[in-house]
């Protein structure tokens, strides 16, 4: 039976009409339990998600649709290691990496608990080597900075948490490079010295273009400054899955990490990817990160799924993709140091469920993941802002706030913070003719002038938004977190009937990047593209002065 | 008449469902000459929208709605500096910002052009004596760092600018504060010094919370640093038009550089908010930043709009959004010199056109704003493409490539060009089942592991992009690009019937900050607010310890 002809499903169907007649200012007057009755707290992070467009009955038949869907079992197959990525035989077990469990856990006959616990004391040995001065440059100086070469999941997970923990970081100061268009790379050679700077290259395949070329760009920088081969050996750290590429490169067995085939590359931080984290925030700050993970975990394996956070988040955004229509999904933290969050929700979200294929083979024929964006705040406020309060189109948000000031900023944080309750408030309840009127009045506008500003500023109100709060920024509430979103993916993934763990959809582009390639350097093998690739193609090579 | 009552909206209507019908792939087989029929070109610009989904009826049937909506006279009366803005009643002229033009453009009885012309010769004579090293700080040595304070459109030009415009940038260092956390303000004062770093605070009204806020903290820590206020007062510029409230400030009227009313922020990077391009990169290129924003505003003014580029991407927009029912439009720079550009084009988009009430004061009825949003490729590659090539929600992507290679990088710069052409060929054509069965018989796979794989290797194609691609990314480059944009939001508020130019959304959230502010310091006025609202600030005030 599909989903859509679930009795769950045709409920929320009918369901979704009635709520189409409700505003969320009417349920908040009507039930003044509403935030205790909508809100969960764990650990130091609190989730309101009683500004939701939803009744009880909503959450109920949600929960309906979970159970159809069968998510306990999912949930249970997920953690104890089965094969839920069926497309490449594998489990997902990046909870693995973060357990504190002892009794073995087995894949293919091997205890990944204790694969583990290997690397992560082979993690700290590196890291802490690295940052007491022991571990020395090839010129007998200690190492001042780390050059981390990865992209996509390789690169945004330890790029969120160092621009997250940055008041915790005390060792070497960490640069990112990804793109393939040199610009952050060349910001890195230009500043650095070879001698005390360590490289780490994360990529599962060692194939992966950008980081490849990234890679070998660094280490002609080293050459150039005349480095040789067992200097830099001592500098290249890498962390892969695919062993001889590795070694073949030029790493030494030592100063390789795996990835094992069981950790997708947007779940990968909990593993030695994260290995900048531990060099630049020492593997205490790391080991509280993967405690926080874990305690979500825990609560997402044990709490009844009606009062289960990662559950509850990924029923709301089932409810607004697939009975509200709605076709994006926003993420405001309230933070300059969350300031990577969205792309990295984007990725996780977006990468895991951007799929329109079921795990049979079969269309889905409903919407699966939504567009999912977002700025900080209170910077979005005075950019698009506008659009949430006043455009067509309502677009759920979820808010991020850290209660803890930055020490020597409290009056600035108490700022941003009411502007971050104010905006949820202004959006669920908005602002009537009437209100608007009296607002004009009391700013001293004439009422010729009321009469014809009020369109404009009336505000329908009625847009949803959960709020996060976290007691504070730290190691254990941004595992936390992130972990929350890990588990809310995957609970959307099972009521869609997807694999979360694959990405076939990357492999096209790069496919038909490589013909391309020959092309833009030769000009050959154009009559097989159409006319615009042709156009483009031809365009950039005469621009280029190729022709 | 209302807009969906139109004749052309109606013919778009019935068009829409023959458009259904069509493949992309099909539209390039069938017809040879696709891409020299839907590109355009202008010094330097070449803007190819054949791969989207249109046929020269579409556009047509485009150009007859913006005939109804009277593009022409529109475009007219925002040129000629007419009240566009009706609610604040104002001009919108930041052309006039850019225009070399003599003839007096008189607003209120003033030539806006000497104005400019005058302002634009203060910036000069600032930014050169601070870039030659003869503006001196408090104690005689040169400049060496700007701290550049403001947020939204204040921030978000010269940010977008000085990133793209890296290369050239041969004065002093430029650092943006726009948030009111602390998190960028600390990064600053922990590294520069006061004594060689200048501060342009950037505030229309001079009443934005958070600039306010940032400049504050800035002078502190000036004076904690011992300079006393004439020292302070020669380190310290403004640009606003509040010019009473800067100079209460503390600010020197020889340092005050004034934004006009009729320049909005998000449009205001052409005035002397740009003075910290001006002083990063020299007074000759932001001319020449200015001169290409004027080359396409003469584009837009003169050429026929069926050749026009902002009147096209404005109609494609507008297609996406009206007829086919999509939500969200993305925006994908091949450059890390444009990382900010989604955010800019963002709040461009959205604050100007993310409203429901058209210049009447009626409920517009359709769908405006689109959700813009995006990240750099390849970098997105890694991300979230997975869901726009095989998600079940089309987005319509603006490809932005650049054909000069950052010297040094151009074998990498080679694969980038690659990977972007592949990308807009790959969501074109996707890949048919017989296609996916050659490819992985191709890659050595088993049939049985092939028929497995099947669905999830098959790419449904039709999905629409524009590429736009720069001969080099230059100061005059950047200037078309943006202004480009512009034109293109001004385009769709015409049909939408919006005015781009104000943005009362924000007001609300405003309002409400005011009052929490003084919930969370002490706790009063709670009853009038929501459960929801009240148990935040109640949790706040727990976790700060404040009960």
């Amino acid at each position: 039976m599909s989903l859509k002809q679930s009795e769950a499903w045709i409920s929320l169907s009918q369901h979704r009409r009635m709520v189409a007649e409700l505003h969320l200012r009417d349920l908040f007057e009507k039930d003044p339990h509403r935030f205790r009755r909508f809100s969960l707290e764990l650990d130091g992070l609190l989730l309101d998600y009683s500004k939701n467009l939803i009744t009880e009955d909503t959450l109920r038949l949600l929960l309906d649709l979970a159970a159809a869907a069968d998510l306990v079992g999912w949930r249970q197959r997920l953690l104890q290691g089965e094969v839920v990525n069926h497309t490449e035989g594998r489990p997902a077990l990046h909870t693995a990496l973060r357990s504190s469990a002892s009794a073995p856990l087995l894949v293919q006959g091997k205890d990944v608990r204790a694969e583990v616990r290997e690397v992560l004391a082979r993690m700290e040995a590196l890291a802490e080597a690295v940052r007491n001065g022991r571990y020395l440059g090839y010129d007998g100086r200690p190492i001042r900075d780390v050059i981390h070469i990865g992209i996509g999941g390789s690169d945004l997970g330890p790029r969120l948490a160092l621009q997250a923990l940055a008041p915790q970081h005390d060792g070497p100061r960490v640069h990112f490079v990804s793109n393939i268009d040199g610009v952050e790379l060349a910001a890195c050679t230009g500043r650095l010295q070879p001698a005390t700077t360590l490289v780490t290259i994360v990529s599962k395949s060692f194939t992966t273009l950008e980081t490849c070329a990234n890679a070998e760009a660094v280490r002609e920088w080293f050459r150039a400054a005349g480095a040789d081969e067992a200097a830099i050996r001592r500098h290249f750290i890498a962390i892969s899955g695919n062993r001889e590429a590795a070694l073949a490169f030029g790493i030494d067995p030592q100063r390789l990490f795996p990835i094992w085939d069981w950790v997708g590359g947007r779940y990968s931080l909990w593993s030695a990817v994260g290995l900048p984290i531990a060099i630049g925030c020492g593997m205490d700050a790391f080991r509280q990160l993967l405690q926080g993970a874990e305690r979500m975990d825990q609560h997402f394996e044990e709490a009844p799924l009606e009062r289960n956070m990662p559950v509850i988040l990924g029923l709301l955004g089932i409810w607004y993709v697939n009975f509200m229509g709605l076709g994006s999904h926003a993420v405001i933290p309230y933070s300059e140091r969350l300031r990577v969050l969205p792309a990295y929700l984007e990725q996780l979200e977006m990468e895991s469920n951007g799929k329109s294929v079921d795990r049979d083979g079969n269309p889905v024929g409903y919407a699966t993941v939504p567009v999912l964006w977002g700025q900080t705040g209170t910077v979005g406020q005075h950019a698009f802002f506008q659009a949430l309060h006043q455009g067509t189109q309502p677009v759920p948000i979820d808010f991020v706030g850290i209660v803890e000031p930055l020490p020597g900023y409290e009056r600035m944080h108490e700022q941003l913070m009411a502007n971050l309750f104010a905006q949820s408030e202004a959006l669920m309840r908005g602002q009537s003719a009437e209100e608007a009127r009296r607002q004009m009045a009391a700013e001293g506008l004439s009422a010729e002038r009321i009469d014809d500003l009020l369109p404009y500023r009336v505000f329908p109100g009625n847009r949803p938004s959960t709020t996060i709060l976290l007691r504070e920024l730290s190691p254990r509430t941004l595992g936390m977190l992130i972990a929350l979103y890990e588990h809310k993916v995957f609970t959307q993934s099972v009521v869609w009937r997807l694999n979360a763990f694959d990405q076939w959809g990357v492999e096209l582009g790069k496919q038909l990047a490589k013909g391309l390639l020959t092309a833009l350097r030769d000009g050959s093998g154009m009559a097989e593209h159409d006319s615009s690739t042709r156009g483009l193609v031809e365009r950039y090579r005469a621009w280029r002065g190729l022709d």
